[in-house]
């Protein structure tokens, strides 16, 4: 996604081999234009997918998430980090590690909003270990739901995860996959 | 706005007197074509204050914010209930209670996300006793930029928090403002 990559390149820092900070348009100020233009690319990339859900994590991939799914027409499901204090039952939960924070979570996911025979779409603002997007996948999974695919509005391709979500079966699309990073400089594949 | 109002009374559960559960449209799973016309009745009612600027509370608020920050064409900032692990500097921080969670958290902005200047529209899916609103708008003031208004998805009106607002000087507006709760039945203002 051009747009979405020069804003990169205009506005992201790159802090050393594996920090991408894009806090100015993606994370803690969001730039609203830009993430309906991304919604609207994860619904054509996604179109023939049979998307019944679109789902995220708490909080970064939320913004992103809600254009997806308005741009599809199908609710959004958002999967917590920590467990409510409101209602324990029908709840899913999975250790997810965190190595931004490098500490795991607990990943949680009320089950009574996917059904079996859903077929759900995973977007997330990151892409590079994977470790979240497999949490997401096995309680999706284990409510009965089929995954129609990850997308990442970045994706750090040097990481494992996108290589490794895809050796595991699952379509994977990032509108930037980041080939490589050092401080000041951003390659795209 | 009515079309919310009758959302909540058809799936809004009153688990007591003060705990209402929208978790199937709202905080868990997202009608996000109900959260656009969230957006479009705050950007209505905030049509002529002036916003340069939406903010909200992760994550409830993100989803209703970034539609309201679409709908007035404004960039979205995200205040976080804990620091970032990455770049400390040119944080600002402050403690909130939260009585759902029955403990503190540090509320935290990154203020070169707001200007002297700015006229902050601050956006969050309830409206309580008012804690985490406040910690925004000291955050937010404190970082040099005016409060526009506070818009509540929904408000108790029943619980301080948008008695006190007023009382301070601030313009409040809910799109559903919950004059009483029992278990099982919820009357508007």
């Amino acid at each position: 996604m051009e747009m979405l990559k020069q804003r990169i390149l205009q506005d992201g820092r790159a802090l050393s081999g594996d920090v991408l900070l894009v806090d100015s348009f993606l994370n803690n100020q969001v730039d609203v234009k830009l993430m309906q233009a991304v919604g609207e690319a994860f619904a054509r990339r996604f179109a023939n997918a049979g998307v019944t859900r679109v789902a995220t994590v708490e909080s970064s991939g939320i913004a992103p998430a809600a254009m997806t799914a308005l741009a599809m027409d199908v609710p959004l499901v958002i999967l917590k980090k920590s467990a409510s204090r409101i209602l324990q039952d029908d709840i899913l939960q999975t250790e997810v590690f965190s190595f931004t924070k490098n500490a795991p979570y607990q990943l949680t996911l009320k089950k009574r909003f996917v059904q079996p025979g859903d077929r759900v779409l995973l977007i997330d603002d990151f892409l590079a270990n994977g470790e979240a997007a497999f949490g997401c996948i096995r309680l999706l999974e284990g409510a009965g739901a089929g995954i129609a695919g990850v997308g990442a509005v970045i994706a750090k391709a040097f990481q494992p995860g996108m290589r490794k979500l895809r050796e595991a079966g699952y379509r994977v699309e990032a509108l930037a996959p980041v080939k490589s990073m050092a401080e000041g400089k951003i390659e795209f594949e």
